[in-house]
């Protein structure tokens, strides 16, 4: 089993970049300092560099891509459209010797952009978050107990993939591997849809007469149901857009079975209704 | 401004009825005695009535009705079907002088049903609950900051109304009085409905393959969307058994705003659905 001294070894000293410093890039410096790696940050903007050296994310930071230039692998916790059309002036500042590693949320797309373009790629998703974004964002231990998903296309050295898991297990994820269009259809049904079915119950609820007795009676269950709705919109944004196919079948998985859940309650056949609701009560465990 | 001395003022000592010893009926026993008012439980197996005794949800309770006899009011808190539809046995049990307050979810079928066969009706609805249910669910100020929801008809005696505000009050909620129709259709929309919306996502994730993987990668985000879709089948059935117009209607307004996020992501129209999650995102806060 790999270890952080795994970790550390793999990287023989050298530091491991990271490029884009908010909520991911952040905690991902924040965890790999207190290892004991040295973390070197490349930032947009200067203020941003600035604040995440004087916040202890990284040990270097600078606008300069030579920042990067001795690292042993960089972290790309940059937006997915980045990840997916990766700015020419991002592709030039990646030094060749090093394992790079995207951060994003949907797989497949990045794949295809990164892989044929950079030396050494795997492409990495590390489930985890908060609401926060930004500079302010990155917080110690956000990644313990989470998946750490890879998934490789199969062109990768396995050294490569060595490298890639010591990363999730030195940061104590759970390592997981599979195929980038199976964990593409995976988020699309478990997470990226689902903002946009939450997202509808508040369009719904905002619209529902009188208003004033709608929010006044709104409870911790409607609070609950509709936290992903109520996100970052332009993060659900670029979850639909770069997963679109994925998240477009989801739907229309979703819309069949509400139809059915719909269809009982219109038919007013309450045994089977219940009977509905007495095995998605029985199914939710397996998603905790 | 009522407060708890003013319950028991208008109590003059006389106890307090409580039908239904679960999860609402045991908190209502439990604070009301904390207040120093005495309850009486009607149960329908003696197992029952000894456990409230035990857990000193009640000062008395039995399977015998006279143990309603002298209370000044009485609530029910029983599941919606008994008070759609009330036994012939729960109507002769309850004594004629005393005030009765029901504490259901769905308000016009059950003033419509329950005010013409009793002298003294006033409608309630304390929204406030737990995942639990049963003779062990009840706990102590469950109502306080909730909502105590009065739906009058117009026909009640303002004494009457006095004494349910005076509950309400005495419990530390927020006493709102509205018109029935209304408020069933505000917690369609803001309960009753977004159970079935819960729970498709259960039903269609459960499907999705591989199972094994969807369940790995689904996170809290996922946990808090389906948590009420997860909840007792029988209560959900029962809100859509009882509200099932308002829940019909609820659900096509549902549908329509789910299906024009579904069409942006169709047509690609990423500014419009960036607009749309930034319009929920900035309503979601009036509802919490």
């Amino acid at each position: 089993m790999t270890t952080a001294t795994d970790l550390e070894q793999l990287l023989a000293g050298a530091p491991v970049g990271v490029v884009g410093l908010g909520l991911i890039g952040g905690s991902l410096g924040l965890d790999l300092r207190a290892l004991g790696i040295p973390v070197h940050g490349w930032a947009h903007r200067a203020a941003t560099a600035e604040r995440a050296l004087a916040r202890g994310l990284v040990d270097q930071a600078s606008t300069d891509p030579a920042v990067l230039a001795d690292c042993a692998a960089v972290l790309l916790a940059l937006p997915l459209d980045q990840l997916v059309q990766p700015p020419p002036a991002l592709l030039a500042a990646l030094p060749p010797q090093a394992l790079v590693l995207d951060m994003g949320s949907v797989k497949l797309p990045v794949l295809q952009a990164l892989q044929p373009r950079l030396q050494r790629f795997v492409a990495c998703h590390p489930m985890a978050g908060t609401a926060q974004a930004g500079v302010e964002a990155g917080i110690t231990g956000l990644f313990a107990g989470r998946p750490w998903v890879i998934t490789p296309s199969g062109d990768e050295p396995q050294d490569d993939l060595i490298l890639a898991r010591a990363f999730g297990q030195a940061l104590g994820s759970t390592v997981v591997e599979c195929d980038a269009a199976a964990h593409d259809r995976a988020v699309a049904m478990i997470s990226h849809m689902p903002v946009l079915v939450s997202a509808a119950l508040l369009q719904s609820a905002g619209e529902a007469q009188p208003q004033a007795l709608v929010q006044l009676l709104a409870s911790s269950g409607f609070a609950d149901t509709t936290r992903i709705g109520g996100g970052n919109p332009a993060l659900g944004t670029l979850m639909a857009r770069c997963n679109r196919a994925a998240v477009q079948q989801a739907l229309q998985d979703y819309s069949e079975a509400l139809q059915q859940l719909s269809a009982l309650v219109e038919q007013e056949d309450w045994p089977q209704l219940e009977a509905a609701l007495t095995a998605t009560q029985a199914a939710r465990p397996g998603f905790l």
